[in-house]
């Protein structure tokens, strides 16, 4: 089984609490493939330019990622700048440098067009739209996006959105896309932009699945030490799609396991820089969080 | 089985987007007993004014509440007046008279000191530490407090809080309280100054148990029209103190069900004014809807 991604490949300067990194690799796709290359094959639609460190390329690699549409151009690799503070729930975006990301569009190989499951991770939604209309004949189509496009393109997300069958948001992105407060009121309304399943990521209060035929709640796992919580949404992403993208049936049982996983995931992101922690994470890592995991939800 | 509840019952005047009632019978008392008397027999210890209508008191017995301690003194019934808007996750407070409430030193009868089981619900941290002292050998005490004792009587809140088992707070209190942005911090270092049993509630996103033994995660049960949240967190309390004072054991899984039933009354009391829904509730009815929860939150 294979997934193709489309985000960015990006170099993050973080401050945190527990220190900065400057021009650490980051970015949506580098983040989701980091947690789903361990269920499953991944191959990355991005761009980056030719300031963009080899050794990065080589470690993507290294990790058995696909890179055959890892755009090389003429230009800057995007950049993003951010700190954190106090309960570092927040991201406070200190700088953004587009780079080539103004100007990409994703192009993708014949082999990548035939792949079943695909997920848009946050870039210009018109962008989106044009790799799912790149694919033959996708099964499986999971979105992410950000409050940056909500405002300003939301035309162009909702016609996006009527063509995926999941759409990933934190609960703030759910609410302002829906102007819904309750959180199942704005999936319910979410869902009747398109995607059946609607995942709300809560951070450090976990999150919800919503379908109109079942409802699952999953608390965060509960963490002391967050160092730097950069890429968590997009890691539970990877664990989440990783998974359906491996399974014969989507239902329930399936749905359950997947937003666990990601969740599993998503904590194991938070406890280093970047993707220091997630690079070395291995399935036998998560299968025993998880187990210990189940301890603290079950009732 | 008995509880001891000392708490306010007050006269509520409360807006939402829903509507708006004035001087409702309310207080933490209330709320507290409203949901504990399903599960065990409940004594009030509070106080209120020449004002307070008799049907309130008529209302309280016919419910089974034991009212000996209910004194009524000259003067005011405490009063409370917020409103809430948006998600409704915050109560503003537009106005609080103290009335009898300021003077208020309570006394117990000799057979309410020989009952086991104790809340303390929010009221001045001395009062509460009084009463603990009254009583001849209470083996399980909770108690709650809330962020203008916090602020104000901190010495007075820690001395009570090294007396008792269970420390019910919210979130916001938690932090308060320890300087801690960290809610498994915050909830190990409540637990430094005293209680063994940490609960804290999260509104919406549901509630954590600690204990240095085990964590206990529980979202909050999935509502889409919220009318009141004025005394959930009580509810809850009084579901899951109730709870606790009727099993034999204080264990793992005696302290889930217990987070359970006070997951689960706390949802009834929002889907009405004031007492409305709860002063209806049945314990088949928090049955039913625990077993419907249990399927969204089952991995």
């Amino acid at each position: 089984m294979s997934i193709v991604v489309l985000g960015t490949v990006a170099l993050d300067t973080v401050k945190t609490p527990f220190g900065r990194r400057e021009f650490i690799l980051g970015g949506s796709a580098s983040h989701f493939s980091m947690s789903a290359r361990l269920f499953t094959h991944v191959d990355i639609v991005a761009v980056v330019g030719k300031d963009f460190p080899g050794k990065h390329i080589e470690f993507l690699r290294k990790k058995g990622i696909n890179l055959d549409s890892l755009e090389v151009c003429g230009g800057d690799t995007f950049r993003w700048e951010g700190k954190y503070e106090g309960d570092l729930n927040t991201a406070h975006t200190l700088n953004t440098h587009l780079g080539v990301l103004a100007t990409f569009r994703p192009q993708i190989t014949e082999a990548q067009k035939k792949i079943k499951h695909l997920f848009l991770a946050n870039v210009d939604p018109d962008i989106q739209g044009h790799l799912i209309e790149s694919m033959r004949s996708p099964e499986l189509i999971g979105m992410d996006s950000m409050n940056f496009w909500i405002n300003t393109k939301r035309k162009s997300l909702l016609r996006t959105l009527r063509k995926v069958h999941i759409f990933v948001a934190n609960d703030q992105e759910a609410r302002s896309l829906t102007g819904e407060t309750n959180l199942i009121k704005a999936a319910r309304h979410l869902s009747s932009y398109g995607p059946k399943m609607i995942v709300i990521k809560k951070g450090e209060h976990g999150s919800m699945f919503f379908s109109k035929r079942f409802i699952f709640l999953l608390p965060a796992y509960p963490m002391e030490k967050v160092v730097d919580p950069t890429g968590a949404g997009d890691t539970f992403a990877g664990g989440f799609m990783g998974h359906l993208s491996t399974v014969r049936k989507i239902n329930e049982k399936t749905i359950r396991r997947a937003v666990a996983y990601g969740t599993i995931a998503a904590s194991f992101n938070v406890e280093g820089f970047g993707l220091d922690r997630t690079s070395r994470l291995t399935l036998k890592d998560i299968e025993k969080r998880l187990n210990f995991f189940k301890k603290h939800i079950l009732l």
